[in-house]
């Protein structure tokens, strides 16, 4: 394989990839030969690894070195994935509005399946209904996909459950503790928020043309640095588990998730999806106030229903089926 | 009122549709008054109506006097416009790829209810389903509209009906002939289609953000105009009368007859512009054949239902719904 036919990047990440399992030095040569491309093409991708940021040694005799601290950047999310489209192509930004409007503008202009963003900040992180998505740098993952399924728009809350799945699972991973969902899409752990899903899509009343798929993961956040009104109800995988979790790599986890849930989804259909699904969602029997933009609910949580909606048993009695809005336990 | 506050434009609108209403040479000082701006300021305006296009003519002595032929611009859809908010603000092009595209840009950077895109022509226009909209310049009308409705991706197909009738309306009124609707919307003359409804949206799951109504009408394209795939199913106004319409005007009352409709449907609900939208339609008791993605369905149309949904009896008797496709009347 030509380097020329690879993705922009994957020659950088296959450098990186070799070096960091190899854990000492690499010779020109054996890189050269591993990945198939000339010595000077790889004598000029490790100086560009080093404008990327990363901390690579160069000894004539031994050849070339990798060491931590590692960039947060594009090459490292794609360094040692292993899906089949999603996060393949990852736009990067340093600093961007919003992850899942950088994302909507390259599905407009017809970016494939799969295509990620990530941005190490956001200055206009949003979650659902408008709302603020705390987006400091250095610390968490945003990251934005764009889907193409051929359903229609309302059939695309479905995705919501497939993207839920896919946060819960790998949360799960990384911090050994077993996460929540809250209906339909925030995901807690020990009760307080650590990643939330805002999903938009463009479309045609009969057709979507793409989703995006937004998802903000607090993932090294200090409790310090929260906004006093969230500081009690959100939390992170740092402040829950004491440890740091590399970005890159729980990109790379979210991505393998968020692929294997999709593709049953398309191959099994949303019940598979939604059994997967209840397996994470914990209001069953809980006092649930629900706000919806033309009422508010209160009552007891008995589950979701073949579509999705919560169910909520009112103090009347009746069964109550909520397709939209925000959910407070309450009890 | 000072100039200030107005919209960009609007005074060379207003000083359109003054000399227009006057027929002959108006003074540089009954402007002035009548419009409430400077003499200079309407000496500037009149030179950059000139700039624009327009055929001014002025007399030391006499004042200004507009003469036919009137461009096609933003200035000449405003002048005279009757609406509260559809079409009050426009972006006009004299080529863009697509006027939904662009409304759907200004969408995403917050523009308001109601602002509408014009190009005289488009490179791609679109129609339903990825399909080219035929759209040379200086003959037809190509126009997107942002909608900001509080309604769910579920809801927004109904605005289709809205945007139907809207156009059936127009069309009955520039062309004295009248047209039918082909299920969802697409407006015939004598069976013959000529103005077709693209609807995009932008949303959450559970609420649209905002919603583009596209509109293409054939209004003075030739027949021998028509690429020769559609020349036998396609029509413009003026080959059904024999008539030139005039753009902008036509443009203005598609507006009107928008933004009445839209009201109705946010006041009333969609089950009005649902009886008004059945004045309009003309397949009930024809066969019919419906092409959506996963099936072809032929049988006789019974109608539609509370939702909209197309009612076709097949041959087996059963009557199936219809949510999205392409219909073909075939008998």
């Amino acid at each position: 394989m030509k380097s020329s036919m690879r993705p922009k990047g994957a020659v950088e990440a296959e450098i990186v990839r070799l070096l960091k399992g190899a854990g000492s030095f690499v010779s020109g040569e054996a890189l050269s030969k591993g990945i198939g491309v000339s010595r000077t093409a790889v004598w000029k991708h490790i100086n560009a690894l080093k404008k990327s940021g990363y901390n690579i040694e160069a000894l004539t005799a031994k050849g070339y070195r990798i060491a931590p601290p590692y960039p947060f950047n594009d090459i490292e999310v794609a360094s040692g994935i292993t899906t089949g489209f999603v996060g393949r192509k990852v736009f990067f930004f340093e600093r961007t509005d919003s992850t899942n409007r950088r994302a909507f503008e390259l599905g407009l202009k017809g970016e494939g399946e799969g295509t990620a963003v990530i941005a190490d900040a956001q200055d206009k992180g949003r979650g659902r209904i408008g709302r603020i998505w705390e987006s400091p740098g250095n610390v968490n993952l945003y990251t934005s996909v764009i889907l193409r399924p051929l359903i229609a728009p309302r059939e695309a809350h479905e995705l919501t459950f497939v993207m839920a799945i896919a946060v819960a699972e790998t949360v799960a991973g990384f911090s050994g503790k077993r996460p929540t969902v809250k209906w339909p899409n925030d995901i807690l752990i020990n009760g307080k928020k650590a990643a939330g899903i805002l999903l938009e899509m463009d479309s045609e009343p009969d057709r979507v043309h793409f989703v995006v798929g937004g998802i903000g993961v607090n993932l090294n956040m200090r409790k310090k640095d929260f906004p006093p009104a969230i500081r009690e109800i959100a939390t992170s995988l740092f402040e829950e588990t004491g440890v740091e979790i590399d970005r890159a790599s729980f990109a790379r986890g979210l991505y393998s998730s968020m692929e294997l849930w999709y593709k049953i989804y398309l191959d099994k259909g949303f019940q598979a999806v939604l059994e997967a699904w209840k397996g994470w969602f914990s209001s069953v029997g809980s006092t649930v106030r629900v706000t919806s933009f033309d009422r508010v609910l209160e009552g007891v949580c008995v589950g979701v229903d073949k579509d999705g909606a919560l169910l909520v048993r009112t103090p009347s009695g009746n069964v109550e089926r909520v397709i939209s809005g925000d959910v407070d336990t309450t009890g």
